[in-house]
């Protein structure tokens, strides 16, 4: 099995103004390639720091994951360190050039002089192009201890430069480098990720204990999402077809275990399974939202395409928003309190009407911090509507202010999607 | 100034199930003791690799902080790895036993045995109590290379040993360890961050280079943060007063250098910033969005006590809610498009008129992906409202997506902002 070391490059990790999510998501994703993280390293911006890690990774490590520090600031200076390192000049590349300064152009702003320098890359260098930002990365392929443009599965080292934020690292390490260093570990592996939403992650890993412990291929392994627990299951082998075939036992065995609490087989985020099956049913959708403060219009426009189903979404912060845009009874808030299952009901109904929509959901609870009104921090209650149905569910979130708000946001689209699929189980209703 | 290295232990970091928050923690809390911390170093759960990282960090470092594997599992190594590379054995500790046992009764659960082993310390050391766990932490003190008990101030080097689950390792670190650092350290060490919104980092770099390049106290960086620039400033000396001057000296010029861009002199945030101001003002806030899709309500509400200023955000992705919720002429749609100055004009009116607040801001655009009814991808109008005056700006945001969304959010708020201290610069307005 190959190794990898993952080096990233910037004084804001080794100051504590932000957690090292780079390193996390590669190492996550480079179980499916068949690919053993040996080590993580955090640097400074420092020319001499970055030769001195490499080296000693190269020693170690068949591939060299650097990440940050290929921006146009003074302190990016990760390629010219490595270039510096194996003695190869840097080259302008010209489309690269050519990128920049439409992208300058289209934000009609004035380029100031280093951002050119986001076009040297070290000679040898393979582009990866950035579809989020300016700095794109760049790969080196060696044979022999050799830089060399070749094909990766002739390489036997590989050291990739990635850019440091991480939207820009994770859709070029997904769509350009991963291919690569698959290609680079010649076996098939492929990855299936299953949405789980409802059940708590050390209560999913006890289901699939047997399924985890000592067995390496397929290779098991669970994370907490956004508010759900993803497992991801990784296979690898000779032939495509066997591959192909153990997933498809894992997507039955899945369905046994977790029924309606397996929101998806594919990876889809709730939101995004959410989305496309009132799409596919041709309902409309409104939220209510006061804890969750537009967190749940926010997932839910997050997805490309949401506007043919998100008709309108309200955050109604005081109790006299409630009861103006939502039509909410005061008597509700008055006897039952702002955080009730009753004016949750109240919310999704005024929602649901106000916007003429098939479906709604509402959140009120307490996000915290501290009690209010009586409610401890994390109690929240959910209500669901389908065309005249309410359903309410109260919830007790632990964690801090923003989990119990993402989890509260994830939950109610949740409650919605398996209303949705109860109620109309078949893709197009009765209208 | 002293140096300090951090070597996590776990495997569970190098699969990248959670990100290294530990090493994040410890990082943002050692620049205040006057220590530079060096590198982050991620490693197995394995005794050789844990001697190695120890070597190797104790030939550069003058304090080591190794984190997590002090738990009773298997895996958990990292105590008896210290010892028998300094050639010292290990010490069960009788407190710590009586602590163990006292805890298996108060929970009712039988105690494996293993668990004693969380009760022995290499030889030499200092035990660090833990408040929320069962796994004591420890601290080994050097004087010439070799370990001894002895004042903090009288070591060269030290090696500290901590849990891996985060809270008990910030109540350890915080309670325990960071007062015996702060008596080995002799120097003052303070930071500080600005926060600039409109200028683009590489803009704002330029302004600074002539504090960025060359030198090295105060130490200045900048780092894209979300839909801002945040510029980081360090300074340390022998005296505090001395370094408070440096950095009074630096808000200066930084308010020199960005004007009405410079959003705080404090690390606020935007959203953080507005909602001070507002709340200082006794300013009402309501918002409608389109593109943003509840992000700007979402990000004033991650603010604890949004609740006092924020009434109602409205959600409008329909020409139809657009004219329903917000009273938005449909002329206007009709004549300008939905993606329009006019647009972004009404909604700013119609939710403030709607909630009835002094302040509204609206977001009208095309967050993408594609072309929008003739408005490419990354035009945004947004407008805000002060009282019956409303100013409406156009944008180009680069970038995916979920770049324009979180940029034109930030800038809504920003907007905001500029206007509220235009219009209101005392914080008590006139009602």
């Amino acid at each position: 099995m190959k190794r990898a070391e993952i080096i990233s490059v910037g004084t804001e990790l080794l100051m504590g103004q932000v957690a090292n999510t780079d390193a996390q998501y590669i190492s996550s994703k480079l179980p499916e390639a068949g690919i053993y993280v040996y080590s993580h390293t955090v640097i400074d911006d420092d020319a001499g720091r970055v030769r001195e890690a490499v080296v000693h990774a190269y020693e170690r490590a068949d591939i060299i994951i650097l990440t940050g520090g290929l921006g146009p600031t003074q302190d990016d200076l990760t390629k010219k360190a490595v270039a510096d390192l194996f003695e190869v000049g840097m080259k302008r590349d010209a489309d690269t050039v050519a990128k920049i300064e439409k992208y300058f152009r289209k934000i009609g702003k004035e380029m100031a002089p280093g951002n050119l320098s986001q076009a040297d890359f070290p000679e040898h260098s393979i582009i990866l192009g950035n579809s989020c930002g300016t700095a794109p990365g760049c790969v080196m392929l060696f044979k022999n201890y050799a830089p060399k443009v070749m094909a990766p599965a002739k390489a036997d080292k590989m050291i990739a430069m990635l850019p440091g934020p991480p939207r820009e690292l994770q859709t070029m390490f997904d769509n350009e480098l991963l291919p690569m260093i698959k290609a680079m570990s010649k076996s098939v592996f492929k990855s299936r990720y299953y949405t789980i939403c409802g059940v708590p992650e050390s209560e999913v890993e006890r289901r699939l204990l047997d399924k985890i412990e000592g067995s390496t291929n397929p290779n098991v392994a669970t994370y907490v999402g956004k508010g759900y627990v993803t497992v991801r299951v990784s296979c690898s082998g000779e032939k495509e077809d066997e591959v192909k075939k153990t997933l498809r036992n894992f997507d039955s065995l899945m369905k046994k275990r977790f029924g309606e609490d397996l929101v998806s087989t594919r990876g889809e985020s709730v939101q995004q399974n959410f989305l496309r099956r009132m799409k596919e049913r041709e309902l409309s959708f409104s939220c209510a939202e006061s804890c969750t403060g537009g967190l749940v219009a926010e997932l839910v426009t997050s997805v490309p395409g949401a506007s043919s189903v998100l008709r309108a979404g309200i955050v109604t912060y005081s109790n006299l928003a409630k009861i103006e845009l939502l039509g909410v009874a005061s008597e509700t808030i008055g006897a039952f309190g702002a955080v009730s299952a009753e004016t949750a009901a109240d919310m999704a109904k005024g929602v649901a009407l106000k916007c003429g929509t098939d479906v709604s959901v509402a959140v009120t609870g307490n996000a915290g911090p501290g009690v209010m009104e009586g409610k401890e921090q994390g109690l929240v209650y959910i209500a669901a509507w389908y065309r005249g149905e309410i359903e309410v569910g109260e919830f007790r979130f632990g964690g801090g202010r923003e989990n119990v708000r993402m989890r509260a946001a994830v939950t109610a689209l949740d409650m919605a999607r398996r209303l949705v699929l109860r109620k109309s189980p078949e893709k197009k209703p009765a209208k």
